[in-house]
């Protein structure tokens, strides 16, 4: 076999065979294939595409390039949940704590913030104390403990896809489906799951901003999910704002708690998250068999949180992972940032879109993000909504509020974020938050 | 300016700017910008092409890597002749000294054989002590004292060029008519070229193989040269079976030596050849003004045969550059191959077609070409058709004789030179050599 050969098959739109794809991949992991080899392959791929077979091989030979662990000693169905990431969203904070309080073991491999979006880690991570960096002898004693485990990638799982994923990103051959699907789902695969729910963002804030790019993506999830023997069920979910009010970590970690604690009402700020979450993770209980029906499974997260036993699974899995619970527990002790700027609307009518782009790049502003591989979160900073798509506004309301301790960058933030609300004197109509169902049967709603 | 961001915009199909081109282009070869992502940059463009624009600008970087050879101390308009490749192909070792004899300086700088196609840098070498390695200086002097002037690339020309096609021989983006055109023409234009005319190959022994992706090649080829003031005449030639009778660097020689001396007549298996290299050298008198037109250059040329004065040329120029002219007078005295093998027919019709891909490959086995870049090439090695397409041939006849000290090849060669002439019951239609011809106004014929 001979790497410009596969390379000029992939051009001329060919579909490899594994032991093409396995030559190609394994020879990339040993650096017998250079990064200049590989990186034409993947822009070949970028524009000719792969395959369902292709696919599925791509993602095997990804999860097999490092372990798999074995959960088989924990008893139950395990069941995770996955986002293609977005503008405050930290719907895993909630819904992991919720599903493993109605019984679900939730083994959970998150990321940092990409982008505009945030990850999940760096918000557990503003928990003083909270450990993600825990090894497989800790990820397994902690989910069968405590019924949930949330961790970083370790240099275990999938090593091919982290050199993969490093070269991509430099040679802009990112946005491609069938790589992007390979890259999450090796991932997913290698954490011990029976079975998975996808959270597939489409829109402004999300990295597919079509229903139809979004849609490709889920399909590709959910067939190399089934491919592999995993039951695999994907929601298209709105992000044309971001999800609930806050953007930034701490302050997202604080807004979870306050869901988990049921101290917000139906209509407030946080509604479309939890429309969100409860979907998501009552599809959760009817895959991991502790509910009838996804509807079934939303009836009993909700109790979850009327009980207060997904309040408390949250401070059990705190505690199993080195975080101060009286953290959580009096969330006003938390240190607060140096500036709090309150931004006024200027006009009167109602909030017509909030461009969750921009209110993600203006958190990274604020230290909420990276905007260098090497830079420091500020767990402090960020952005608390005060108003939301379709709210009525009058004249000097508050729209938000954002924290930081970079004098330097509030007025850019001040603008950003006055322009990210747009005001309209209609009330617009309320967009639903869950656009499509994406199973191994098809697509529905 | 970023990278990654110059190869998302080629990505999606934009153009890119001579500045954005040049920030690519003088980055890599600093090597500030890696190979991986030149990599990606060059099959983004083998997807979504340059326009002309850009093409240009691609050359000019490329020429402006390195030197301009300035040969305007040299009186009369200096024309070259550019093929893309071919088997068989040794017009240059006739049309040279035939220009340079009807008074049309020519400075030429050739390439190696690639793929199945021989080099006129490797088939001068195949004559004793001719240096092809000159410096710049050399290369002067020759050319003023001679009137021609064949050698290699320098270090000095178009480096860019040099470091970026050894990248694209590896990563499958070779086949990109705007990075073909300026590859070539970045080197043509740094020779001191005043005008060119181009010899662009089409069929099965081509590197282009339809008639379509030749005229895109030569209109591309041509309007660089016009863009840079050069004036540009492409002829699309007919590539279908090998040109001549010889395939392999002596025996390649020797065929051109005959047809300078004037001693092959009309019919014979060289008339392909010497109708090709009197139609490109006419140009090259007409555009060097030294001829009212392409006919009369035409004419010009065949008295250049018949009064011995290209001859003579020929013997001046091998003399210039260090060569042993007893060898060119004295062809018989060259070394013989170890084996020489005769192919006969083994039926009776006429000579269909022969493949001039199988017949550049079976040359390589033989010893005339490399399989690995630092393979040494034996001069003697080759083949000699004995029939060309549209002869008659009865059973028993020969069809080609071919030369090799390597007899581990002689019954795959043997196979593959009987399986590349097809013998059919009715004599074939004559193709035309010449199919197009393009310049500055348009294609053609």
């Amino acid at each position: 076999m001979n790497t410009v050969e596969l390379i000029r098959k992939k051009r001329e739109g060919g579909s490899l065979g594994e032991n093409e794809l396995r030559y190609l991949i394994t020879g990339y992991i040993r650096d017998e294939i250079p990064d200049y080899q590989m990186s034409a392959f993947l822009m070949a791929c970028y524009f000719k595409g792969m395959n369902p077979e292709e696919t599925l091989s791509f993602t095997r030979l990804m999860l097999e390039s490092g372990e798999t662990v074995d959960l088989s000693e924990i008893s139950g169905i395990k069941v995770d949940k996955h986002s293609t990431g977005g503008v405050g969203d930290k719907v895993s904070l909630i819904l992991a704590p919720m599903a493993a309080a109605c019984g679900v073991p939730v083994p959970m491999i998150s990321g940092r913030g990409l982008g505009h979006t945030g990850g999940t880690l760096d918000k557990l991570e503003s928990i003083p104390g909270f450990r993600t960096n825990l090894t497989i002898p800790e990820y397994k004693h902690i989910i069968r403990d405590t019924g949930a485990v949330m961790i970083g990638q370790t240099k275990e799982i999938a090593p091919a896809d982290k050199k993969m994923y490093a070269l991509r990103d430099v040679t802009a051959t990112v946005e491609c489906i069938p790589l992007i699907a390979g890259s999450i789902m090796s991932k997913k695969l290698a954490e011990g799951i029976d079975a998975l729910v996808l959270d597939v963002k489409t829109g402004r804030g999300a990295f597919m901003r079509t229903l139809d790019q979004s849609i490709q993506l889920a399909k590709t999830l959910v067939d190399i999910g089934t491919g592999f023997g995993k039951e695999t069920i994907g929601f298209i979910t709105n992000m044309n704002q971001p999800l609930g009010s806050a953007v930034g970590n701490w302050l997202e970690v604080a807004e979870s708690v306050h869901c988990l604690r049921g101290e917000l009402g139906s209509n407030d700020s946080s509604s479309d998250l939890m429309e969100v979450t409860y979907t998501l993770s009552g599809a959760m209980l009817f895959l991991g068999k502790k509910a009838k029906s996804i509807e079934d499974g939303i009836e009993k997260c909700r109790k979850s949180i009327s009980d207060g036993s997904a309040y408390k699974k949250l401070l059990d899995l705190v505690q199993a992972q080195g975080g101060n619970i009286e953290a959580i527990k009096n969330l006003e002790s938390y240190p607060l940032s140096e500036f709090s700027i309150e931004i006024k609307s200027s006009e009167q009518g109602f909030i017509g879109n909030i461009d969750p782009f921009e209110i993600g790049m203006a958190g990274i502003l604020l230290g909420a993000g990276r905007q260098k591989i090497d830079d420091v979160i500020d767990p402090k900073a960020g952005i608390v909504l005060k108003k939301k798509t379709g709210d009525a506004v009058n004249a000097g309301d508050p729209l938000a509020i954002f924290y930081t301790d970079r004098e330097e960058v509030i007025s850019e933030v001040r603008k950003r974020i006055s322009d990210a609300f747009k005001i309209q004197p209609v009330q617009p109509q309320r967009q639903p938050m869950i656009l499509k169902i994406v199973d191994k049967d098809g697509v529905r709603k």
